[in-house]
C-alpha cells in the first residue's frame, strides 16, 4: 500500500464518497428478518499485520455475516482434514449464481467450490462428523480469531430455516447424488445457523487478518494455519469469492474477498491487513454496492491491488 | 382393430413372442423395496369398451402402480378443478428424464406436463387442498372405477419416503419457486403413498376403460368425465406418458399410454379396449421392455395404432 | 369424422369464425423476403381418400412451405435408405426451439428428430449423398404426389441463404461433431432451398394424402409408400411435428400435423383425409395462429382426432 | 521474489525436476499441423523489470501461440477503443470450456470474457472495423514489444481454418445474435491466422513484460499502455486466463497467466517479471501439463505468489 493519505483519512475520504452509492441497491429480501434492517448502514475497519487498526462509520454495530461464514467454516475443515476437503468440493469459479441447481446436477452432485451454497453445504456436512452443532464450532472459531464473543442471531437462523428451500433443494440433490453424508435437515440447519452469525467489521477484519499474515494471527499473537493454506485462501477468494461477479471485482478492486448477503465484504490485502466493509444493499449478484464501491476506492487510493 | 385371430388367441401369442426379451432390463433399484420383485414375471389383460375380458400370465397378480397413478391423479384434478389445473402445469414433453431438475430452474418451477414428477407433485398439491390424503382419494378413485379394493404397499410408500431425495429436491425447488403452496414433507409423503397403490393387469385395464369409452366406464356403467376430457388425456398420454421414449412409443406402438418403473404400462385404444401390461424389467428411460414389447406386438398383430 | 354438416360447409364455418384470430400472431421476421407476406391471407383445402376435394379463401394461391419439407425429405431418405435413417437422427420431442443449439452440443451432435433444424440438415446431408441438389428431389417429388410443377422461390432462398446464421452454427456444430458428412454450406445451400419451395393448400393436402390412406396416393393412383411407413411418419408427426407446441396442438387438434413458418399446416386424418391450412401469422412457436385454430375448429366439429 | 537460488539456478532446477510430468498430457490433437510437434519439448524463460533475462532448454524455439495471442489482440483493443471493449464483452469466468456453446446461446451471443473463444472472436471483430488483416496488427504488435520480427504458420493457419467448424458454430450464433459484425469467415481467417503466430519463450516473456511493469516496457524503453490497464489486464488472467483451470492455476501457481493448445503459458508476477514456459503435452483443459507443474514450481520456489 504506497499513499500519501494515513489510513484515517482514507477511511474518512471514502466514508464521504460513497454516500452517492446509496439507493442503487436492495436489501436483502428473500430472507425475511434481513429485510428489517436500515439500507444506509455503512461501517468500514482495517486492520494491518503490524497492529494498526481503523474504524469508520457503523464499523462496529453487528451485522449478519451470512456467506462470509463459508471462508472460516473452510478453514477449519482444512485445519481438520487438510486436502481430503478437495475430495468432496471443487476449485473452480462455476459462473453461475451462488444457488444455482442446474450445474450441480450436470456435474453429479459435486460442488464446484466451497462458497457456492452447494460447496458450503458439504463443507457443512464435513464438520458434522465431529460435532452436532458445527455452527458453534465456526461462531467459536471466529470468536477465537478476533477475541470477542460472537452470537448466532436465532431470529435470522429460524427466519432462514423456514424459508431455505432452494438451499433443501440443492442439499437433496446432493443426498440423492451421495454427496452429502448426513441428515439433510441436520445439514440445512447447521449452515443456516452459521450463516446467522453476526459479528462489526471491526471484528471481521481481526478474524480474517490471518490471511493477510500468512497464517499468523496479530490479534492472538499465534499461528492458526500454514502460510500455504493462507495463499490458498486467497487464491480460492479471488477466483471464487464473490459470486458471479468475480471477474469485475477482481478488475475493480484486485483484491482477494468473500462477500455476504447481509451487505458484508472482508477483503484481503496479503503482506498487509485485512479490511471489512458493511452496507446492506446489494446488488442483483448479492453483494453490497457501497461495499464493493468503497473496497474500490480503497484500492485505487492506496494502490494496494495485488495485480 | 382388425385381425384374424381372436383376442385370447392374439394374448397367448403375445406370451410366448416376448420372452426372448427377458434379462434386456433391469429392475428397478433405487426405490429398495421394488428391487426384490421377481423380474421374470409378465402379466397382460385387455378389457374392451364391449364388455370382453382377457387376462394371460400373471395378469391378475397385484404389482406397484407407480407413475400410472399420476394419470389417475390428473384425472382427479381436472374433475374438480377443470382447466385451472393448466394454470399449474404445462402439456409439452419434456424432452428429458422425468425427475430432471435443470429444465424445471431454467422455467422458474412450472413443470413441463403432469406426468413427470415435478407436474405430479403439482398435482398432489392441488389434490392436498380438499384432503389431507390425497393418496387415499387415488387409490379409492381407481378402485371405485375397478371395482376392487385396492390398496397402498405400506413398505413400498416408506422405502420411497426414506429415499426421494430428487424429489424433494424437486418439491424445494417449486416451494422455494411458489408452484407449490403446501409443506413439501406433506406432497412428499402423499406422492410416495399414491405411488405404492397396488394392482393388478385386470384392475388396470378395467380401471383406464373410460379413456378409451368418450369417459364412460362400461364397468361401472357410469359416466365418469367428459368425452372431450377423455380425448384430452390421450393427447397427454401420447405426447408426454411415457417418460422420454414417448417417441419411440409412438413410434412403433401408436397409442396412448402410460409407464411407471413397477413395470406396468397401460395402454389406450380409443374407442375400443384398455390393455394393461406388466414386467418388471426396465429399460434406462424406465419403461418395462417386455411390457414394451407386448404392447408393440399387439398393436402390429390387431393393427389398432391410432395413426 | 362423424359431422352433421358436409365438407364444404364444415370449411365455410371455420373460414368465417377464424377471422377473430387475426392479428394475435406476426409474420416470420426472420427471413426477410418472408415478412412482406399479407398477414391476413387464410387459405384450407381437404382431400380425402375417396376423392373428394375441397377448397377455401386462398387455398390455390402458392406460400412458402418452409419446415413442411422436412416431412417429404424424410419420406424420401426412408425410402433411399430405410432404417438407416434412424442412426442419423433420432424420433423423441425435443422439448426445445426448433433451432436450439445447446441440446445438440450437449448430445454430441446427434439431432433429437428430423423436424427440427438439425434433424432435417441430417436429412438433407443424407441425401446429398445421391445427388447434389437435393432441393431439386425434394421439389420433384412433392410435386410428382401432388401433380402439379412446383417452384422455388429463388428470392425467399437467397434471402433465407444470406440470413442463416443459427443454421450455420448449427450445421458447423454437426460438422465438428462428425454427424454432418457434406460441406456446411452445401447443406445450408440445400437446406434452404428447399425451404423455399412454395404450393398451395390445394397441392399440400394432396401431396400429403399418402400418410391418411397407408402409403397409397389416391391422387396418383400408386403406392408410394409402405403402410408401416405411413403409421410410422404419423406417429413422428403426432410427437415432433408442430415445434415446440406439439403437446397443445395434441391436446387441442389430436391430429398428427407439420407447421411452417411460412404459415403452413398439414394435417393427416389417418384413413381419411389430408388438410392443408395457410395463414401466415405466427404464434411465439413459430406456428400459424388462424391455421392452428382452423385446424382445432375442424377437429371438433367432425370429430376427427385419432384420440 | 524471495528465494535463497539465483534465477537461472532455480531455471535450472525446474528443468530436471518436470521431467517426470512427460507423458501424463496429450499434444493437441484438434489442429492437425499441432499434432505433429515433438512431445518432449520444454523451454522456459524469465525476463525481469530491470533487465535480467535467463532462457532453458527449448526457450528459444517458436512454437504456436494460440491463445496466447488473445491477451495482445484485447490489449490491442483496449488501446484503440477503450472501455467500449466492454460493451462487447464481458469480464466473468465462464465455469466452462473454452469452446462451449451452450452459455454464448443462453446469454444471447454476449461472450463471458475476451479469453474464451467466442469472446476472442469479438475482440478480432472490433481489429476488423480499422484492418482487413487484424493478425497481421496482432504478429507486428507482438513482435514490436519483443523486438522480433514474429511470423504466422501458414501450414497451421490454413490447417485451423480448415477445421474451425466449432469455432464457426460460435460465430454464427453471434453472428445470427447481432454481436458480430463482420462476416464470419473474415473473422474466422483473421483469428485462426492469429492463433498461429509463433514465437520463443523468450520472446513472449519479452512481450509480455508491460503487464509486469505497469505498462511500461523496459524491452523498449516506453509505455504501452496506462498503469490501471496492466493491472485491469491481469485481473482478467487471473480469473480468466487458464480456461476452465483457472481456480486450480490461482491455487497452485498464484500469478495471473495465459495459456495456448500450442503447450505455451505466459506468467505475470506483477512489479517484477513476466515468466514464458512451453511444453506441448496438454491436459484435458488446454493447458500444457508441464508448464503448469513448472509455473508451480517457479511459484513455490521463488515464493511469488500474488496471494
Amino acid at each position: 500500500m504506497k499513499h500519501e493519505l494515513s489510513l484515517p483519512e482514507v477511511l474518512s475520504q471514502i466514508e464521504k464518497t460513497v454516500k452517492p452509492q446509496f439507493g442503487k441497491g436492495q436489501v436483502a429480501d428473500y430472507i425475511p428478518e434481513l429485510a428489517s434492517v436500515d439500507p444506509k448502514k455503512f461501517g468500514m475497519a482495517v486492520r494491518t499485520v503490524n497492529g494498526q487498526e481503523y474504524v469508520v462509520g457503523d464499523g462496529d454495530e453487528p451485522f449478519s455475516a451470512q456467506s462470509i461464514t463459508k471462508l472460516f467454516a473452510l478453514g477449519i475443515a482444512l485445519n481438520r482434514i487438510g486436502d481430503e476437503v478437495w475430495t468432496r468440493v471443487g476449485k473452480e469459479p462455476s459462473g453461475t449464481p451462488f444457488n444455482y441447481l442446474s450445474q450441480l446436477e450436470h456435474e453429479a452432485g459435486f460442488p464446484r467450490n466451497p462458497f457456492i451454497n452447494a460447496g458450503a453445504l458439504a463443507v457443512v456436512d464435513m464438520l458434522l462428523k465431529g460435532t452436532r452443532r458445527p455452527d458453534l464450532t465456526v461462531r467459536d472459531y471466529m470468536g477465537f480469531l478476533c477475541q470477542s464473543a460472537l452470537t448466532i442471531d436465532e431470529a435470522v437462523a429460524r427466519s432462514e430455516i423456514d424459508t431455505a428451500h432452494k438451499n433443501r433443494a440443492i442439499a437433496n440433490l446432493m443426498k440423492g447424488a451421495g454427496t452429502l453424508h448426513h441428515e439433510v435437515e441436520a445439514v440445512i440447519a447447521a449452515y443456516c445457523r452459521q450463516c446467522a452469525i453476526t459479528l462489526s467489521c471491526r471484528d471481521l477484519a481481526r478474524a480474517a487478518l490471518p490471511l493477510a499474515a500468512g497464517g499468523f494471527s496479530p490479534v492472538i499473537e499465534e499461528t492458526v494455519f500454514p502460510t500455504r493454506q493462507a495463499r490458498r485462501l486467497n487464491a480460492l477468494l479471488l477466483t471464487c469469492g464473490v459470486y458471479d461477479s468475480v471477474g469485475s471485482f477482481a478488475y475493480r478492486v484486485g483484491l482477494p474477498a468473500k462477500s455476504g448477503v447481509g451487505g458484508g465484504i472482508v477483503a484481503i490485502v496479503p503482506g498487509q491487513a485485512a479490511i471489512a466493509v458493511w452496507s446492506p444493499e446489494l446488488d442483483r449478484h448479492g453483494t453490497s454496492v457501497v461495499g464493493f464501491a468503497a473496497l474500490e476506492a480503497f484500492s485505487q487510493i492506496t494502490n494496494c491491488s495485488v495485480l
